[in-house]
């Protein structure tokens, strides 16, 4: 069995450096930056390609991860919300996750737009983004 | 700096006992169990209702953490892949992400449908699906 001890496979390198500058999820961000993945894991990108969209996993560092309930987005008129119910960067397990798009390709560097993350943040897994044409036809 | 080491928040109770017979992604699967979610992080859970759908990360214990090349979904005429160019459960750091629908919830065990890892997984995080209403409005 795994112990579940995290191997970072790369940093962020971005312009994002305070979480009040960071947008509040990918999916509103035009933020570019640079997916720089270890030479030890490299292999691992074969098949990725500019212009796919990919699921990025990371590893939330600076997150306090004793808080379970929160404010969503910091607005307190929304009161109190598990943050199992919200995105929170604060959460027992801090990991985000965020679909970017692929701009470039430079050996072991990925360069993206729409990044949600503080520069420095580990990265710890990309996925294929799943679409409709992944599911199996009759 | 938080260390990367995990803390399982709860433990999947499903009739999945094998990877053959595991659905290759939940988005086409209409398998059923409960995610038991373990009493001290029972209050993140607050703002979770039945008839939401929920983003799950799993760690997948019996993972092989080595691998960086795989034939997708088994299937050899595919060729082989960088498992970051697919969703392979076998990967460095060996973590599904799931969208599974609640049907009910009863204290900290949430009865859900959609689920594609084997009984005993550990979960290590649950987070808000993301939709167009969470979009800022102009």
């Amino acid at each position: 069995m795994s112990q579940p001890i995290l191997q970072p496979i790369g940093i962020v390198h971005c312009d994002i450096t305070s979480r009040e500058d960071a947008p509040k999820n990918y999916d509103i961000s035009d933020r570019k930056g640079v997916l720089e993945i270890y030479p030890a894991f490299q292999d691992g990108l074969q098949g990725i390609a500019a212009g796919h969209t990919i699921v990025v996993l990371f590893w939330l560092d600076r997150s306090d991860r004793t808080r379970l309930l929160v404010y969503p987005r910091g607005d307190r008129s929304r009161g109190l919300h598990g943050v199992f119910a919200t995105r929170s960067p604060d959460r027992p397990n801090p990991i985000a996750l965020s679909e970017v798009r692929i701009l470039a390709i430079r050996n072991n560097c990925l360069e993206v737009v729409g990044l949600d993350v503080l520069d420095g943040t580990p990265i710890i897994d990309i996925k294929k983004k799943i679409t409709p044409e992944d599911r199996p036809t009759a």
